[in-house]
């Protein structure tokens, strides 16, 4: 069983539990398999058939807004990485891709010390690539120094992003897949791109049996300085999520965001609008792998008994 | 144009030259999107519908054996990788994942380092993943210990590989999707599974078009000791591959690869057939990208104008 009992009379214990419970259930079940690293997953044949059947009622839900679809792999070039302040604001978070670049005699230098079982990675050169740490980030850098046409641009992304965040709580991934709706323009079109998406996903998911509440919140600005940034963040409303409760009530999970990025990646990346302004930019986030684990823990853990309304519209 | 001409005079310059050109056409025409990194691209929504309708048709032409769904993500478990001598044979094809795991002091010495342009990474220890070299890799560890049913298993595979390899050849890729067929069992059931394989992808290949040949083939072994490896590895025909030319007919493209690992992951990972002996492995791996690469470049740019057939085919 993928629904599992909760007690809510000792909370802070029974988050941790619950979060063991319900990964455990899912493992059981065959959705998720361990990879023995924490935040690291398998998917089962079920589970991704529920990635699938949402991902593509995302592509309905959006289409009268004829986005451009692009498709990012996960990993972000280096450089471009080097631009966004994410070594400032999220180092924690980051993956830096290195790899081997000696020859014979370097080689059996590293394999010595890899047979020693001593640290050989200090052999390693870093490669010209990061892991990707947000899905949209690597489209405004192949916009670098463009116009954008009248009324700006829409673009549909899907991809995995990585956090180094190793968790026991299954709906925190170091590496997920998220779909993105991204509109870039000048702010007042942005903005309320960003502000009618609220409302369209909402009632996306209510009409799959999540009723995520909208939630105001801030990304997880690292160390002393970062309480600031998030201060701000949150002042000036340039993040909203949709929340709902999976293993906790008190700690409902982020099923999506809603990210207003101001001018940010168009002042770095030279994009502009058709009347010459700098570009802003927004993003619409589905969190597509805790999306399925909400419906999983909502509708029970075989997709075949979810109630007849939900399949249909997933077309499962 | 996706198809552009190439002179066949002067082989070893127009190979380079048909790269580039073939390169350029696919991201005038918006099925690549450069990132700035040689072998990582964005890939359109045009080239999607296309990597998703023939990962469709593999799944019906496989559909009769049943296999087991699994979905492994790009990162890979560190203790697993060093269990299975990639550091050995593949070393400059390895991606070791790094983060940032001091607080707030080193955090300032870093992004020190980061102002004044100095290598910043020697601040960041490694993860405990690494990217996943190839993606039937993370199967085998997830069996550890376990004993096959009567008759083995089936496991159908796709997701993302990282190879270390910078190429202007559009179709080698650092960061690539296959779709694998995995047997697991006994030597004869392996075998004869892969060699079976061969026949049915080269009929399926060639129902769109595409008249790919089978070849003897060897892995990339490193540096000098890798020599005997490669030569010991086609002496006892472990591995096979389907190639077809795509920008040179004297070095065509391996679109397809089906190895037989012996008993190689059976004995790391302690998995035994019903009967109690070591598990012997094989895998059958299409190379998403290169097949979609090979079809815009035998049929055109533009999937409505390739042939009824091959579009029936792929339901496009």
């Amino acid at each position: 069983m993928c629904i599992v009992q909760t007690q809510h009379d000792d909370l802070a214990l029974e988050t941790a539990n619950a979060y063991t419970q319900y990964r455990d259930a899912l493992v059981r079940s065959g959705h998720l398999i361990p990879t023995g690293v924490p935040g690291v997953y398998g998917r089962g044949g079920d589970f991704e058939r529920v990635i699938t059947a949402f991902d593509n009622l995302v592509t309905r839900a959006g289409a009268e807004l004829n986005p451009t679809v692009m498709r990012f792999p996960p990993i972000f070039n280096r450089a471009h990485y080097e631009q966004i302040d994410h070594i400032s604001n999220f180092p924690d978070l980051m993956g830096s891709v290195h790899t081997f670049m000696g020859g014979d005699k370097e080689h059996r230098d590293m394999l010595a010390k890899f047979e020693r079982r001593e640290d050989w990675t200090n052999h390693l050169t870093p490669a010209r690539v990061m892991m990707t740490p947000a899905i949209c980030y690597p489209l405004y850098p192949s916009l670098t120094g463009t116009q954008l046409p009248e009324g700006g641009r829409r673009v549909d992304l899907q991809g995995f992003a990585f956090r180094h965040e190793p968790s026991e709580d299954p709906a925190r991934m170091q590496i997920f897949r998220m779909r993105e709706q991204v509109r870039i323009g000048d702010p007042s079109t942005v903005r309320s791109f960003r502000d009618r998406w609220i409302g369209r996903a909402r009632a996306l998911l209510s009409s799959l049996g999540l009723p995520a509440e909208p939630a105001p919140a801030n990304d997880p600005f690292f160390g002393r300085g970062g309480k600031l940034l998030a201060t701000n963040q949150r002042r000036q409303e340039l993040k909203y999520e949709l929340v709902l409760p999976i293993c906790s009530v008190e700690r409902p999970t982020a099923l999506m965001s809603f990210n207003y990025h101001q001018d940010h990646f168009g002042e770095v990346f030279g994009i502009r609008t058709a009347e010459g302004e700098v570009a802003h930019t927004a993003c619409v986030g589905f969190g597509l792998e805790r999306i399925a684990l909400a419906l999983f823990k909502t509708h029970g853990c075989v997709p075949s008994a979810w109630p007849a309304e939900v399949r249909r519209r997933l077309g499962l």
